[in-house]
């Protein structure tokens, strides 16, 4: 039995969403980052657009903008916010794919969730049209690089 | 026959998203309740944490939180927000149990929709997490509370 | 200190879409009801079609149709079904409006959830629609009145 | 292979949500319009209100305005908005369905891209209640009338 | 007044998504086009991937792709299905884009309204990405091309 | 100038969401993993349960199970699936939390995707409710681990 549950005096561990209305509306920015590793062969056939389904990098890039979009659905606790600006760019390398993700907002809290969220769903847009070809796909290193607020 | 869809000039019951451009910006918020009855043995299954779906009150707050965020979806001439609270309580009783939801905006519309709506989807999942072990639920008494501006 | 979730042995509380796979695909049907109390002044307001935002029982039916089909969005525990079938009545009294919904499926579950969440749906959009000259409105007797399958 | 992708230096062609943190907050105003033609006895059962699936004018003219409000969903690089006013107002003629929709917002980028999907997402909405009785309709014309901002 | 609404007796008009669930599991397929007309200069800085916005028929394409899969939450009446195949293909012509989308489903209704919903959004996407230099943009013929069920 | 997409005969490199319509429905079951690493400190307060936003591990797994069913909406090429059963199992371990997810599903294609999306918004909602006390987080190894059809 969770007994916090059953008072009303012991509020700690109860989910909630913040208030967030006392803070100042501020132009907001963050940057996230993050990669998925790939089998050479993997590599070699996202360079020559050969993935069945199609331009890898770019339906990436597309997927990761809409997600961001969408964050406050997506986790539980986020505020809706009215992005001003998202960019992702994947890169392909040696080793896989590389997504950067900018998201501005002119806001009353951050917009770290939004950049981390469009780099997670660019990256497994990237696996969903890889996996037909490659069986060891890993995602690494996802992480806020840079938060400002102006 | 309908008539007033066939000119022009009859706007009566046609439904609309009414204009709010005009009105200020202000911190408008709204708490509203509701209840669902249990049997005395679905009561004590919850308080004991046994429901096989998991723990009753802990996602139906959370359900009751992300519903608030999508009010907009549901509701069709309900405007868009940028909620800056939404906090929603559910308490178990001898009876049932009981949901009280807050959520604070700042907006040029009044958040007392997306407080209602936070009730209505955390008393659903109640039912849906406890519907395999009692069939008479009913919720009761959804209504608003306060609804403030400043 | 909630101990359960530190190991990997005590699964009791612990939030799970039950698996429906070994359940047959039957034809599912399930009938809920409810009813939103309105002042006599409101009842004639939405009789007579006056209502600024619209026809109130016409959006209400339609926003509880579109909302049967979100279910499982908006429930963290249902799973997503392809409903074969949704109806929902609204039907204006000397008291209010009371509302029925009906919803049927070919599926491994029943849609008893479904039929609530449009019942609800619709009466909170009700709400919505006669907000500006009722501050009385509550929701009463929401519940299942059968549920079927074949 | 498209050599831009695999460069840091060539931007070109990289989709964007493009920044819009630099534009004042101002009110914003669109106008949109588009048709569905429709044959002659299409026209006279909606006239009589006869479709199976109901009243085609009024869920038409719901379904624009719900749909107006997703516009950032359904396209990548629209930014999230705050709605003030949607309306759609559909007329029956003697060829087919006329619809005009008409968005408001305070924002920082207009709203012609909602008034524009509000007007496809009504038009669509009439060839799916009507699609049973006529194999011959066409959505034709859909344009930006006017767009203001004060 | 609309008296239909207030007899449970009268249910003309009624909107109500109709019961297909009788209704055999088969290969549904269908084909729909449209086209969007825009200025030579825009068609030129198409060709040349010139737009700010990024790649135009490439987020036009995979903006159809993924409204088709939410058509039942757009259009009311519509029922959830689940798409076995989408493909939108969107063409530069010397007079604009034209789009042609595929949709594929195992299930008990059609899946013409998905098809068409693709060419709707993949055209206002083309829109919404040639806003900026094209004011004179319309969208023109969209209809369905062909329906199929094996 | 990308020239496939100026002719008709050129495929590659175009987005799909690819046609399933042939395979057979089979039970599919995938379970992914992934981690997030937290400060020492972090760990200290997830398990005493002492963060603001309310219980870690329990709204991490709530959203990774939510997420599932969302999945053919984000990633673009994804088809929609009816899911029979969701698990996302969060545990804390001395370095952060690591999260599991199993997904199994009736249908024409696997469902390693959802278990993956699982995963990503679980971490995300850790990330989330962690922010305010820890700048390192970072999420790793998000790959598949198991992938049956029966």
């Amino acid at each position: 039995m969770e007994k916090g549950k059953l008072s009303h005096t012991d509020e700690q561990g109860r989910a909630r969403m913040v208030d967030v209305s006392d803070k100042p509306v501020q132009r907001r920015r963050a940057v996230a980052s993050g990669r998925i590793l790939l089998q050479a062969e993997t590599v070699r056939l996202v360079k020559e657009n050969q993935m069945k389904k199609g331009d890898v990098i770019t339906v990436a890039e597309i997927a990761g903008i809409q997600a961001a979009k969408r964050t406050h659905e997506l986790i539980p606790l986020c505020h809706p916010l009215q992005l001003s600006k998202v960019k992702v760019t994947c890169t392909l390398t040696e080793e896989g794919v590389e997504a950067i993700g900018e998201v501005v907002c002119s806001g009353q809290t951050g917009v770290e969730m939004e950049a981390l969220t469009a780099i997670q769903v660019a990256l497994l847009t990237v696996y969903d049209m890889c996996k037909a070809v490659d069986k060891k796909m890993v995602m690494q290193d996802i992480r806020l690089n840079e938060k400002t607020k102006v």
